[in-house]
């Protein structure tokens, strides 16, 4: 086994704490991962808030970047020394027909999470990225394009290819209008993204104080979505809508948005929705979740032709439980990425 | 004007009674048509549940075939005559982005309803096909597809379209897995739309007992909803669902069919939808309403060359009222269609 020094939650909504633990040892098709960076996303919280009171402690982190320390015997696509990028799945049955399409989130077997799920093969929990090593099935493991910074690399693993999937998947391109909603961790990708692919786009935020922040991303327009005024003057004018707001709330105004024939594509899963048929008379609605292998290679490839990455605040790895409260308060531009090499452990 | 018998209601939810009424003089570009065959579609039911007390009288029909018998100045197309066909709408703006793409249902300054609606040139209400004759835009009128008996293409115009359009934009073809959901006015044409075009077709209803018919309409699989072990053995297999039950229903079961990127479209407009996040990851939900004139005539011409028409039960005109009551009690297979040309008034 393999020792690993991490930051693990043990209980509700808690503090994270230093947490020695231990990896496997390398299967054949395993590579081992110095972390150097990883991402913050808001599921991380979510997963912390959600511990049940006295469960065993939870490594979070599934969007990474590092090197490669260690290979398998049968692992050809990497080398020791390597750069590389790993997501938030680590494993899937590989036969299913949504495996076999690339699309591993959505295996009929249900895919190995790169933390709080399970190992496929001997059932043992996930822990996540918030460590200085991982180790994970060479199907799963991406190299890092050149050029690119890792800390900015790392929150495209999740952030980026939740929001390049589905765009990519509603063909938008040079003309598309596109409305982004929301803007933080996954929209200003979004907004990055539909950049550079062409688009025109209309970034929907319920504050006026970010509206520089889109523009400054690229977005060719704002609107406030509490000005009811602005809502209607966009109405029917957009051919996709990706809804990257978490929470609850009304699709009608983006719905109102589309096209005839347009889709909203919504990334967040509340309890439920309640849509209007008439709102939906016309237009579709989607919802998206996570991306697969090809999906996610594609954005890399893209990214590193583009040289887009994220905008990060990047953190010491100590300071794990200052990004989560920050994060928690909205207070971040536009993701926070722990630098795992900065490892100083509290005394 | 011209001199019109028809079948008018005049209260809500009351009977339909011998109504005698004036049409427009021909416009340049109108045609008068000779109503041979008019449908009973749900919507006329719905249309006098919902009159106002006192509301001036309302002749319904809007799927109907016929006979030209006149034609004004301008009208190059057709001829005195010629066998015609006419749906739901009968005029438009022309000039919306979406009457360009002869989506005209979905025209942005609101189409002229064949009835219950107002002529989009001076204003006054339009009366329905429940009468002797029609006069209609040139636009809006097809050709009858030789060889076709006109009783049983009128409800094409309207159940038809209706159903055509949504599997066409889904690209319904050899291959596809598609389901239907109930089987009535509109659920037997998707049926017969859907074998025609080489799918493998499943129905979904809630009556066993209609399991023989929807096999007899060249249905391979039947489902009834009610029986959870055999939805749950559709689960994640079909590419296509078309939902062409009313009222308020729960579509997680629809949904659930779907494979992945799969579609459910639904045709009913309840108040609202309350539709799972989960449900619909990886899915989508459209709401589809009625065709426009690309669409029609392109029905209208794969029906010709593949024979293909409604299963219609004929009703002498003057028993309008039974086809009301039969339909309500939802006692017919699968279209009730009055020949107008059995006209005997009452004493």
């Amino acid at each position: 086994m393999r020792s690993v020094s991490g930051y693990a939650a043990s209980e509700p909504g808690g503090r994270l704490r230093p947490f020695e633990f231990q990896r496997r040892d390398l299967r054949d098709d395993d590579v081992a991962v110095r972390v150097t960076h990883v991402g913050v996303c808001h599921s991380d919280l979510h997963a912390v808030d959600g511990l049940a009171p006295g469960a065993p402690p939870l490594v979070p982190g599934h969007e990474f970047t590092g090197e490669v320390t260690a290979v398998g015997a049968d692992v050809t696509r990497f080398r020791v020394g390597d750069a590389v990028a790993v997501g938030n799945i680590v494993d899937s049955c590989g036969v299913c027909v949504n495996c076999l399409a690339h699309r591993e989130p959505y295996c009929l077997e249900f895919p190995a999470t790169t933390y709080g799920g399970r190992d496929l093969r001997d059932g043992s929990p996930t822990q996540g990225a918030y460590s200085t090593e991982y180790v994970v099935r060479d199907a799963f493991v991406y190299g890092l394009p050149a050029e690119l910074d890792p800390a900015a690399v790392a929150p495209l693993m999740c952030a980026g290819v939740t929001t390049w999937a589905p765009l990519r998947r509603a063909g938008v391109g040079p003309g598309t209008q596109l409305g982004v909603v929301g803007l933080g961790g996954l929209g200003h990708l979004a907004v990055k993204f539909g950049v550079a692919l062409g688009a025109r786009v209309t970034v929907f935020t319920t504050s006026a104080a970010k509206a520089a922040d889109a523009r400054a991303l690229g977005a060719h327009d704002v609107v406030v979505s509490t000005d009811a005024g602005a809502v209607a003057a966009v109405a029917g004018r957009l051919d996709v809508v990706l809804d990257t707001a978490s929470g609850a709330h009304d699709l009608a105004p983006y719905l109102g948005a589309l096209r005839l024939d347009g889709t909203l594509c919504v990334l967040g899963l509340p309890e439920s929705y309640t849509v209007s048929p008439m709102a939906l008379l016309g237009r579709s609605l989607t919802v998206s979740g996570s991306a697969g292998t090809a999906e996610t290679q594609e954005m890399l490839d893209f990214c590193g032709a583009h040289g887009l990455t994220a905008d990060v605040e990047v953190l010491p790895f100590a300071e794990v439980n200052t990004a989560f409260a920050r994060l928690a308060a909205n207070d971040v531009r536009w993701r926070f990425v722990l630098d795992v090499t900065r490892l100083t452990w509290p005394a």
